[in-house]
């Protein structure tokens, strides 16, 4: 039986503003859904307009055919790996398809069209701070 | 209708090896799941044992009450922002409850117990690139 190492470092829940302002800050984070497959997360840039999350995506990728009008959430994250510090953050919602892409431009990194456009209505945030 | 901006970075399908390689080295990742308050993921840091994922937690926090024998993911990633480059990596598989903790010690960052080892077996594994 080994002896786990003793930790040091509290983990405290986040304010509401305060995940708005780190998920605001971050450039990218895991758009997070249940798939025919199971429990999916794909990591993607995103950007905020309110607090609706977008991102862009393929129509005929596993995110075009899997995750309209369903239940998701968006989890953004740093972590200091030597300080054992950091914060994450897991808003959850809705996903639609937005077609009205003139809503917000939203960078595409990766080559090739990305012509659609998801839109993540927030029903609840939450967060987490590991004091380093 | 605004133009989205061209991108000019390759997404690559990533080998197993590479995606074992990665997962290997990330010191962090994502336990995701489908918990009774939808697509859930929490930042954790973990350890291989062979190909099976390790990490703790408590037995009275949502992984302790929701996870148990259940279809999960484990997703890893690494994004450079300013170069819009990076990969990640997902692991699908099945959540156990370890109690033989001596099988491998898995560092705890937390202060306070984390009595509970969660491994998981993989079923599948995938990851993608994009390069800069």
């Amino acid at each position: 039986m080994t002896v786990p190492t003793p930790a040091t470092h509290r983990l405290v829940e986040l304010l509401e503003a305060e995940c708005w302002d780190l998920l605001t800050g971050a450039v990218t984070g895991r758009l997070v859904w249940n798939g025919p497959d199971g429990p999916t997360a794909m990591t993607v840039n995103h950007q905020l307009d309110g607090h609706d999350v977008l991102l862009r995506s393929t129509p005929y990728g596993s995110i075009g055919r899997e995750v309209d009008d369903s239940s998701v959430a968006f989890q953004a994250d740093q972590v200091d790996p030597v300080e054992h510090a950091g914060w994450s953050v897991l808003l959850r919602g809705r996903a639609e398809f937005d077609y009205d892409a003139s809503a917000v431009p939203v960078e595409v990194w990766p080559e090739g069209r990305r012509s659609l456009l998801v839109r993540i209505r927030p029903t609840s945030i939450s967060g987490r701070r590991l004091l380093p």
